[in-house]
């Protein structure tokens, strides 16, 4: 095992990261990876069971390598969180501990709060088959518990380090809930909507489209509401009346050919 | 391919998970599990590339073989979404189409109150490599884009399923967002915490522990506070007056040992 380095504990990239005891190099690959989607840079190894370096852990990691070469490796729980301020723990099943219990996404809020105020923060998570010992819970402030389906909640490390990675990266994210995307062009004016609308209307009109008359306010409302609906671009006002010369084109032609 | 039972759309198990041309039986097996994790029932599977059944879907789909057996194969995506009155479309990257964008939460809250007004929806990925086509992407009612590290953002098919999925789950659970887990064992009276306080005060004061006077009332003010911050169960407080009677004993002791 490599020796550890607390000299410059890094403030960069989130909490870190705590792999208890982990037992496949791949899975360790594979959290390197998910981290890296979360934006989580710190990995810490307590006791990998196939020791350090571990080839297995390359190639899932791929395009997370750096991750890896920088994880940090120490012999237990205790010294991999010594330098923590605040440390959650992931448990799959309530142990009968008195501690606090949070699902990730408040977990991950919290984690925010603290780290913005400058208190360094860890991720426990504990070996593939067994989860973190009693011993190594009681280590914790906060223990996580993901609410997921309870009959299969099973889920590999890499998994149950995306979810709250996942969760952490969303507690900071701008990304508006919902947009509309325009592809560039701008939306039309209400004015250039009514012109369409007008211009339809009045060619409908020609072959009495909106008949029997009484129906008439409703069918121009509903047609009116259809085309609003459509939140046209100007691309899209334009390929409109294209399609409405093209209709009456094509009409024109067929009478031609009857006429003919 | 297997023909499609379009009989008894299945109203179980949320939205319906369609794959597009997946490559690797073993990430269409991975999908099955992360369904299962999130309570996801109907998966839909296009155009297959390894054709099915894959044997390969099946060692990583294990405690979710139910999904991969009940799946359906479509050839394409126009038909394997013919029954569905929503269709939500994941994709990595912008396309520069007309489309709302939402981000796996708001979709997640927008699919669960579709559902509850009967509509039957579908979650729809696209192959590993490439993700969906322009034209499968324009089938799309509603474009899903998941927040992640810009500079790092691709996940394999199982995790954005998951991710999806998560979500989804997460809209109609009711797990409180932070909880004390008190083991079984019922919070202490505050009756019950003050008699401990003032038996610790009282032991404290045999040895003038309170000094000088001026500081008492700060210092006092500081234990109590100290000890409530624990919200101590009844077995914490059995703990706490062990813990003071066995120091006491202690202290005795030495006393005894030095006098004799």
């Amino acid at each position: 095992m490599a020796g550890t380095d607390r000299s410059k504990p890094s403030k960069a990239g989130g909490p870190a990261v705590i792999l208890v005891r982990p037992q496949l190099g791949e899975n360790i690959g594979m959290v390197a990876r998910a981290m890296k989607n979360c934006g989580l840079g710190q990995l810490r190894l307590v006791a990998p069971r196939d020791g350090w370096p571990n080839e297995a852990a390359e190639a899932p990691a791929s395009g997370a390598l750096s991750i890896l070469r920088s994880a940090k490796i120490y012999a237990t729980l205790q010294e991999a969180v010594a330098d923590c301020k605040r440390v959650y723990a992931t448990t799959a099943r309530p142990r009968g501990m008195i501690k606090q219990v949070m699902v990730p996404r408040s977990a991950a809020a919290q984690l925010r709060a603290e780290e913005a105020a400058g208190l360094k923060c860890a991720l426990v998570f504990g070996p593939e088959r067994t989860g973190l010992e009693n011993e190594e819970l009681a280590l914790a402030d906060v223990v996580v518990e993901v609410p997921l389906n309870p009959a299969f909640c099973s889920l590999n490390l890499a998994q149950a380090v995306l979810l709250c990675g996942y969760e952490w990266y969303q507690a900071a994210d701008e990304t508006p809930e919902s947009r509309r995307e325009t592809g560039g062009t701008p939306p039309a004016d209400h004015g250039e909507q009514e012109a369409f609308f007008e211009r339809l209307v009045a060619e409908l009109d020609q072959v009495k489209f909106f008949w029997p008359e009484n129906k008439r306010p409703g069918m121009l409302r509903n047609l009116r509401s259809l085309v609003g609906r459509l939140e046209p671009t100007q691309q899209d006002i334009r390929t409109l009346h294209g399609v409405v010369s093209a209709l009456i084109e094509a009409r024109r032609r067929r009478k031609g050919m009857k006429k003919g």
